[in-house]
């Protein structure tokens, strides 16, 4: 195998199939990398048997050339090294050649790297899936629907299936749910121009998976293709691969969770409520699992507080739009608001309760976007 | 005690003292800071009883107001919480004021914290230094000295002179140098104008105090002064007062060590060297401890490389302005060069070589500045 690459293609590339690598792996070629040189191009995939990433860079695109002088073959790298190999060359042009013993020889400028690589025949295959039963979304929606969701996945492994988020398909609409049985996030779009051909209905998704594609994903306004099989979800953009398998069991029904009623409106600006609970939080943070206390106030007002006896306490006012309905008294994990408010991100939010010792919804001022935040209070009073 | 003070200048100031608290303190008191308000303006005192900061604010300055409204006294603050407090209040104006029980509140816009603080009386009173003994540099010649020598003290307590800095004066020159016995760095400047009156000699200041005072101090031509005491340095600048325990013990003589005679000269560019060793330290990091080797190649080129038998091999070459003498083989860590390197920061680096088992000097590249870095070689060969 031989080709001579731009130095900022081939980086780009070995960062994004990095994310899959892990060298805490327990099956020794996975932590190496695959560089494969065909006609077309070079393809570089990396593994964790969880994640699989694929990313391909053409030997020309839009007319400028990123390979040259290909010879077809292929190696396994050790990428503990070669990211910062590649970072650190001295030159825009890159060599990379190797020899029968899988020798590897990087060449740029003045410098060169002998590595010892390993055979690719013992590099497992990846499966390619159909491409069926599949959807598209832009690439930019995707990476809403899953900042808005994932960060509410569970990160203890007492119940697995609440470490991904749930892909629900239903009345032509696509819904992303994820709760750790404290909070719940959700994010619902329009899917009506969907086929009828995509028959997944229910799968959940690792939190984890999600959170690293959503760091390789530029925010762009192409299409992702998503294509599902019964174990195995495909992302794929053009030059994209990303592979991740799927969580076994049922996802809980979580809609039933969802008040129907509220007692308590209120209309606030998002900023000011954040930066609020936030100062309000300091103090919290160790006594009290991180709890802060809301108490609405005559009618334009409420008052975010918390108190942690060996340090001290934190009053806080926020003038709000609106106030309908009851007087409340209500504490929760500051944390959780902070996190539903950034995912939602609007200007204005309404806040939904229904008594102290019901969960509560938060919403984006606007009912454009379909997004739900729901909170578990906890018991103070 | 009671003051309104204007948020940045007090954020600013509770930045600097912090350098100086550790929460991991013996002495309970320490983990507080001292707020001390007067006509003048506002004190805040920080000390681990290795270092001691002062931070004044003045009631105003260049017809600016920073503190209002002052009723004299002073509290003891829980340090912890007080600067991400003071970083995320509401407004720019603070009010902070304590009652008999020494209770604090402090308040900005809709915010207000109440806070358990301490007796000021229970505070250590901080020595107040002769100021006699004592000369003025700029700031930013200072902060050159202590960049140029502090990262080759020794992190070892086996020796503790050796985690100091050595600061001298003889001969109208004031000389800094550090050495881990690996390497050494040292800086000296003229100092024809200082008073006689300055009897301080030799003396080793912590490399950590040094450290501190460095990422305190802003750039900036403005002077700064130094007070020595048998057992103590002051810098003193308008608003900071910053105090520093100094080492006991008798620091080495380390003239000696420098080779007066060199065998192998190499004058190169500063950044390509700093690069290709960089490069070469790649594949060095784990198995041989960072080792790499030099060799002079047909007078206008060195061949910098690494060998690390289960990873791969490194082979640069770099271009020389000149080489003079006999040629060379060494070996020596790649930590240690870049290190010396980034201390020079000259455009050339003039290296001065006594054969592979003799420690080596590197000197900018121009003798405009007196900066010497000497490193010892590593035996490979």
């Amino acid at each position: 195998m031989k080709f001579v690459i731009q130095r900022n293609q081939l980086m780009e590339s070995v960062q994004d199939v990095m994310k899959a690598i892990s060298s805490k792996t327990t099956i020794p070629i996975l932590s190496g990398m695959k560089l494969e040189a065909t006609t077309d191009g070079v393809k570089l995939t990396g593994s964790d048997s969880d994640i699989s990433i694929e990313s391909f860079i053409p030997t020309e695109e839009n007319g400028i050339v990123f390979v040259e002088n290909i010879e077809p073959g292929s190696i396994i790298l050790q990428a503990k090294y070669f990211p910062e190999i590649v970072r650190k060359l001295p030159e825009q042009t890159v060599e990379i050649e190797s020899d029968e013993q899988f020798n590897v020889t990087i060449r740029s400028g003045s410098a060169e790297f002998n590595l010892n690589g390993q055979d690719p025949q013992e590099y497992p295959q990846l499966p390619k899936l159909h491409t069926e039963n599949s959807f598209e979304l832009p690439i930019d929606l995707l990476k809403d629907l899953i900042r808005q969701t994932v960060f509410a996945v569970s990160t203890s492994e007492t119940r697995p299936i609440l470490t991904g988020v749930n892909m629900v398909l239903r009345d032509e609409k696509l819904h992303f749910v994820a709760t750790d049985s404290h909070r719940l996030a959700s994010r619902t779009i329009p899917m009506s121009d969907i086929t009828s051909e995509v028959t997944f209905k229910n799968i959940v998704i690792p939190g984890k998976s999600l959170n690293e594609l959503n760091k390789i994903l530029e925010d762009s306004q192409d299409k992702i293709e998503i294509s599902v099989t019964e174990n195995q979800i495909l992302f794929r953009t053009k030059h994209l691969y990303f592979l991740s398998r799927l969580l076994d069991g049922n996802y809980p029904e979580t809609s039933r969770l969802i008040p129907e009623q509220s007692k308590t409106n209120v209309v606030i600006d998002a900023k000011e409520l954040l930066h609020s609970i936030d100062r309000a939080s300091l103090l919290a943070k160790e006594s009290r699992n991180n709890v802060v206390k809301l108490m609405t106030k005559d009618g334009h007002t409420i008052e975010i507080s918390s108190n942690s006896p060996e340090v001290g306490k934190v009053l806080d006012e926020v003038k709000v739009d609106s106030i309908e309905g009851e007087e409340l008294k209500i504490s929760f994990s500051a944390k959780y608001m902070m996190d539903a408010l950034k995912a939602i991100n609007t200007e204005k939010v309404k806040i939904l309760f229904t008594g102290a010792m019901r969960p509560f919804i938060i919403k984006p001022g606007s009912e454009e976007e379909e997004i739900l935040q729901l909170i578990l209070p906890v018991r103070t009073y």
